[in-house]
C-alpha cells in the first residue's frame, strides 16, 4: 500500500467541460474514517521557455477570466488527446508567437496545484528560434499579444505583479540559475 | 477597458465544495463572438520555505488523491476566510511540522493555474525555527510525514519525481539562487 493511501469508496462525477472536469471522491482515510476529496481533472499542459537571439524572453499577454485581469506568461497550452508534449510545445510556440525552433528540450515537469487538481505541466526550452512566415494561428477563442523582454525587464514586471504565475516565475528562476 | 477583456454575459454556478467551487462563465470575446470559460474558485493558499539550523529543508510527505500518489512538498495550506496569509503560514508550519519560527518573511506570490483557476499562493520563508512542545495538530483529514533534507538530497528527490509540484520546485530554485 502507498503511504497514507486514501482508498476510493465512491466517485461522483460533477461536471465535464471543454478544459476540465470535476469529481468528488468519497475516500477511506488512513485512520479508517471517511472523507471527501474535490478533484479537478485536467488534460495536462506545456509551457515554453524561449529566448531570442537578442537575449530576450518571449512572453504572451492575455486576459485570464478566472482572475479578471491580463497576465504576461511564457507561451503555453494544454495537451490534445494522444499528442506528445513536445509536439504540443512546438505547436503552441508557433501559434502564440509565430516562432519555430531548431530544438525543443524538455526541462522539467511538475504538478501545479496538487491539493485539488491533477494538472501536470511540462516545461520545455526552445533553442534556435526563428520567425516563421504564415505561422499557424491561434484557436478562435484565444487573444494574445506577443512581448519580448530582457531578464532585467522581466524582473521589473514580476515586481509590478504583471508576471505573476507559477510557470513564468519558474522560467525566470531557471534562466537566472542557468546564466549565473 | 482592460486589454482583451472578456465581458461576462452570464455566470452558471456548477458546484460549491469545501475547498473549491466551479462556475462556467459565458463571455463576450474581444472580437464580439461568444465563448465559455470554466473557472475554479479557490480561497488561496500559503506555502512555507523553512530551513533548520542544520541547513535542512523541511518537507512534508502526503497522499494526493488527485494524482493517486504521495508527494514531498514544502508545508502549505489554504487560507481560512478573513485570515491574513502570514497568520495561515505560521499556523500551517506548526500544524504540519511542529516547528514555530522567529520571523515569517513574505517571498513572493503567484497564481498556480491561471488558465482555469484563481488559486493564488503566497510563499513565505520561516527564519529561526524551533520545535514547539505540544504543537497545534493537523486537521482531522490530514495525514503527513515530516522530512528534513539537504538541498543535495532535495535535488535527487526532484530527479526521482518525488518532489514534483510547482511551489516546492520554486522553493528549491529560490534557495539555490539565494545561496549562490
Amino acid at each position: 500500500m502507498k503511504k497514507f493511501e486514501e482508498k476510493t469508496i465512491a466517485t461522483t462525477p460533477i461536471f465535464t467541460g471543454r478544459v476540465i472536469s470535476l469529481q468528488v471522491d468519497e475516500v477511506e482515510l488512513p485512520d479508517g474514517k471517511k472523507g471527501k476529496r474535490e478533484i479537478v481533472k485536467h488534460p495536462g499542459a506545456v509551457a515554453i521557455i524561449a529566448m531570442t537571439d537578442e537575449g530576450k524572453l518571449v512572453l504572451v499577454e492575455q486576459f485570464r477570466k478566472a482572475m479578471e485581469r491580463t497576465l504576461m506568461e511564457i507561451p503555453a497550452g494544454k495537451l490534445e488527446p494522444g499528442e506528445e508534449p513536445i509536439v504540443t510545445a512546438g505547436r503552441e510556440l508557433e501559434e502564440e508567437t509565430g516562432y519555430v525552433c531548431e530544438e525543443m528540450e524538455h526541462v522539467t515537469s511538475f504538478y501545479t496545484s496538487p491539493g485539488f487538481a491533477d494538472e501536470y505541466i511540462h516545461i520545455f526550452e526552445a533553442k534556435g528560434l526563428r520567425k516563421k512566415e504564415n505561422a499557424a494561428s491561434l484557436d478562435e477563442d484565444e487573444f494574445v499579444e506577443l512581448l519580448e523582454v530582457t531578464l532585467e525587464e522581466a524582473a521589473v514586471l514580476m515586481k509590478e505583479g504583471k508576471i505573476h504565475d507559477a510557470k513564468t516565475v519558474y522560467a525566470l528562476q531557471y534562466l537566472l540559475l542557468k546564466n549565473r
